[in-house]
């Protein structure tokens, strides 16, 4: 075959095999691939993970594959990996650490080359286990306290500002905050930089305008909001840590006969896709979801590339939506 | 080992495989595999796939991961999988004759032991393609014509005839059809059975009143029910051919300062996750998801155990969910 398409043989391996395939030229490598597709040839992945150990295969693992978060992130992930022939293999927890255990054993007994989880909590108690694996691991949306890994999520500290300063330029100061899952760096940094910003704006948080839902669901926002209104103290506006979450805040307004936003503004977090459609239409921060997905592919692919990198951490820019949940105070 | 658990070898190397274990008794399993992890013992799944040819892999195609109908279908599978040692490998074909064709490609080259496509299309340029290479095959949601390969999806005929049935006794008799991709079983399927329904139960069916949209899409939807509104026959009711296509009912009658349900009904089909959140409330077909996609996987292991099984067709029962956007008409 090499000297059908006139090259020498290490070029041919190197063009075959889509992790080298970057050290080729790219119309050599076009070549290659044309007269190996010619002459039948096709790669046999098992024969090649025995030699030299790599499956070509990357787990990932999301905590539920129908929250609207999920679906655009591992398109992103799946988009970046299949450049450099790399498949993902994908499976969802439940946020249940014996699932996760379960599915992380499944993706070593399949010799996977490299993890992407979405599933760290910020004291995460698998995060030894992965360390010393010695696996490329990069954590997407959510990471660990220890930072002893790479990770790509949208900027919260610049998301979170652009939802108070929205507010703030509407007109609103009472602004209550429907954190949630303190355990996730997401809940977590969300409510510390709600903190940081009112204050940094010269604006008073007032202790009862401040309340946590253990999850990011609906239920657990609406059950949160409940509590906000049951101490009965004034606000105008509501930040929730999630659309989950704002959700859940728009039910408990609504049981209270509160209009949205006429009667208090609303801000979700995530710009998830179905954002649009809700009654009324949300005001979100917009987390660019498949673009964390896409560099994640690249941390990944360059740590297999150069093991011993360094952990890095990756924050992309998010931006505001206004849609129908936000107003000027009544 | 064997001697460690009192059985013999043959019986060890049965109840560590994942796809023969079911030939074990389930004690014998159990206590093969406790002794096996005492042991340090771990499959080397790449010497496995060379000498009996199974990657323990499974490929799936779905046109749309941000769609919600496809999640809970992505996770029937791999639950109903993964009790049997098979992990999942997902593409998004974006619905794309071209990509569908690469990820095939792809599935082919890891050797994935099967497929299961939510792809599909009535006339389905891939199929002799599917039918030659011989590889156990299921179909999820949509079927093709030609009826060559097995299929798992809601009773379609039963859902359309829940939804007619419900129009009918709030009081419609002008029930509009915004169809969708008849190129799609679906999208066709839908569309026969409104016919049909409609003319058991004695109602005449308007060529004016019905429309079709190219893509299960909410532009697509709208721009229908656009061409709907301006040929100006009345109509009280809509059934869309999917919650997607609802949305865009929602739009195009919300432009012509049409109210859902007050001066026009509507009804989707799915029963989507966010039905619960759309302005308003969607009434819907519910299809069970994630049990098409248990009973597909069901399907596709037995072929695995059993090649050459004649094409099955699985139908699953539907039910109505009413939301607030069905109502007596004005």
């Amino acid at each position: 075959m090499a000297s059908a398409a006139q090259v020498d043989i290490s070029t041919v391996s190197r063009a075959l095999r889509p992790e080298t395939r970057n050290r080729v030229k790219p119309e050599t490598a076009k070549r290659v691939i044309a007269t190996a597709d010619a002459m039948g040839y096709r790669a046999n992945p098992f024969a090649r993970g025995l030699k030299d150990q790599r499956s070509m295969t990357i787990g990932m693992l999301v905590p539920d594959l129908g929250n609207p978060l999920f679906p655009p992130i591992a398109r992103g992930i799946e988009d970046g990996l299949r450049e450099r022939g790399y498949v993902m293999i994908l499976g969802s927890t439940d946020q249940d650490l014996g699932r996760e255990q379960k599915l992380l054993d499944v993706f070593r007994e399949r010799r996977a080359d490299g993890l992407v989880l979405a599933t760290a909590l910020r004291s995460y108690p698998l995060l030894d286990q992965l360390v010393e694996s010695r696996l490329p691991v990069v954590l997407v949306n959510r990471t660990v306290d220890e930072g002893r890994l790479s990770m790509v999520s949208g900027d919260d500290h610049q998301g979170i500002g652009l939802a108070v300063k929205h507010l703030v330029e509407l007109g609103h100061r009472r602004i209550a905050f429907v954190g949630a899952a303190l355990s996730a760096s997401t809940g977590f940094n969300r409510y510390q930089y709600f903190l940081a910003w009112m204050q940094s704006l010269g604006l008073n948080v007032d202790q009862d305008l401040l309340v946590f839902a253990p999850w990011f669901t609906k239920d657990d926002g609406a059950a949160a909001t409940e509590e906000l209104i049951g101490r009965g103290v004034e606000f105008t506006a509501v930040i929730a840590a999630s659309d989950m979450i704002a959700l859940g805040v728009y039910r408990a307004l609504r049981a209270h006969g509160c209009v949205v936003p006429d009667d208090v503004s609303v801000v979700g977090y995530n710009g998830s896709r179905w954002c649009d459609e809700f009654a009324p239409p949300l005001t979100s921060i917009h987390v660019p979801k498949y673009d964390i997905g896409r560099q994640a592919a690249q941390l990944l692919l360059a740590r297999l590339d150069h093991p011993g990198t360094t952990p890095t951490n990756v924050l992309l820019p998010t931006s505001l939506q206004v849609r129908a949940s936000t107003a000027v105070p009544a």
